[in-house]
């Protein structure tokens, strides 16, 4: 939810209906994230988390963007932008760091990597819990060795970037359902599922899959509450397929089909933060145009089911609708009537 | 579950543990699917279906072969065989509807289309219910506007040939859970979920989000009734990824990622049949050498889970599993204990 639909209100509201709700830490200046969490916990006692994207290890090979920086020039220029400077950098990775040591946060999340040993140690000390962001069992068991509280299980349908280690696969990973068995069969922590939860049913499905909670990110995103971009939200409850693609950020995410997406997709290298730098005036600029063809249209594959409600109206509905489903299915699975 | 690991021993255990045995009628002569119909009634007086493969309604453009055909001749070379005719054909569609109009069998599924409204009219006479493979919404509104009793819902996980209409997409469609919701939005027939279904708490949480039951595969390929290959058996159990390609059939399905795979992805056509009578030969000449990078080895997401198990007990196992995983949910989520 980085990048614009992550707000405090947003997750005062998720707090407030009963969830746990989180703000958004990356691309995000630390003066701007102690000011959110401020805004949070002035408004609610409830229990909130924070999250982080972890650095990539080294910067991309500068050869490696060149043609695709000459490619996108053409889409800077019919918007009237310069590229940005296809830079690296750590997105003040230790600022925030001691920032949420400082803070004390009930849960601080991890996407993109693993923190190491020591910086897990020291959020422990101040009483946080560590989740971090898997997409295979092979990172969740690095996860649980570097001493994770509970494991954010990213199905391949979740929407914006793949939160895995290390570099991104163009297989795109597997889906929810089958990555939480496979999950659940290699750790014995709490997982916390994601990719299209949209609903009750679609909760309740992942909580006997497996997973101690769901984390909701697409359904929350016409929520008023939510700084979703106006363009986006017209198009988001309406049948489309999404894709994932490297051509917004240089790191794979999924995002309705657009003409950015179907004219870069094949191109774009595996480079975050660079490209994410390079196209961010022109996504900006395509923004403020309300050009739904030249910005990230970040979606879930169930985006369709998104609602233009209250944040603590769509998470009190999915809990009850959650119950529901399993109630019926329940009594219709029961020995009785076999 | 055609082209190989389908076999009448494989239905009868299916039915007797209290599942719905099927026979995939799909490359097989009428004749053989007649004595396989024979072996399962002689053997059970439960209840089971056959499946049946919608024929493409063109031939493939033939000059969209040409470069593909001339890139495999090395494959066919490395095993010193032939390619095939690159033919198409409908699979004795019209001699193998005859076939199950005359069994009057329970269930009748069908995968890669929608049969005409007077083939469904005609199966309903002679009481068979008709189910139809569906991998979006809009094809779950084609098949109930044509009369089907129900719909498989494939998501993108599933192991094998993607079972939608018409032209298959690159992007491979939606993952079984965000599709069920959209389904179920959609239409109100009764709803099989199949994708990455390997036991119990998966069952448990596709009914949870809207399925009547399960369509289970990659889950039974290692039960001593299926005919899965020997090399592919060894394989499935291990942590391994898969991926769609049109590669050996010109239609997309998930397999292991193997060498002939890789090789082939970004350049096979959608043309199917005549790919996979193109490389039946080498796939067949592979499976004998034991060479497990030069066949496809379709596999669902979940592969990994598949147990080598007599099939009864899966389906025992598995039921049993559901029920465990739903009671378990529902004491955690009840009322009492908010």
């Amino acid at each position: 939810m980085a990048g614009g639909p992550s707000t405090p209100a947003l997750a005062i509201a998720v707090c407030e209906a009963g969830g746990l709700g989180f703000l958004a830490a990356g691309y995000k200046r630390t003066k701007t994230v102690r000011e959110e969490i401020d805004a949070v916990r002035s408004a609610t006692d409830e229990a909130f988390g924070v999250n982080l994207f972890v650095p990539t290890p080294v910067p991309a090979e500068p050869g490696s963007l060149t043609g695709y920086l000459r490619e996108l020039e053409a889409d800077a220029a019919r918007l009237g932008v310069e590229l940005g400077e296809a830079r690296y950098e750590d997105d003040a990775w230790q600022d925030k760091l001691e920032l949420l040591s400082e803070q004390r946060l009930a849960v601080a999340s991890f996407t993109f990597g693993c923190p190491s040993v020591e910086i897990i140690a020291r959020l422990h000390e101040v009483g946080t819990a560590v989740w971090i962001t898997v997409t295979d069992p092979n990172e969740a068991l690095v996860a649980q060795a570097a001493g994770a509280d509970a494991l954010v299980v990213q199905g391949s349908e979740a929407g914006g970037h793949r939160g895995g280690f290390g570099d991104d696969d163009d297989a795109g990973g597997s889906a929810v359902l089958g990555l939480l068995r496979l999950v659940r069969g290699a750790v014995a922590l709490p997982l916390i599922a994601a990719g299209a939860i949209a609903d009750g049913p679609a909760l309740a499905a992942v909580l006997c899959a497996g997973a101690t909670a769901g984390q909701v990110g697409t359904a929350l995103m016409l929520a008023p509450e939510a700084g979703t971009d106006t363009a986006q939200r017209a198009l988001l409850p309406h049948p489309a397929p999404t894709r994932l693609t490297r051509a917004f950020t240089g790191h794979l995410a999924r995002g309705l089909v657009n003409r950015f997406l179907l004219d870069h997709t094949a191109t774009a290298p595996s480079a975050y933060p660079e490209i994410h730098h390079a196209t961010s005036a022109l996504r900006a600029e395509a923004r403020r145009r309300g050009d739904a063809d030249a910005f990230n249209l970040w979606a879930g594959e169930a985006h369709q089911l998104a609602e233009a409600r209250g944040a603590a109206e769509i998470i009190r509905t999915m809990g009850a609708g959650a119950r529901q489903a399993l109630a019926e299915v329940s009594a219709r699975l029961s020995p009785a009537s076999d």
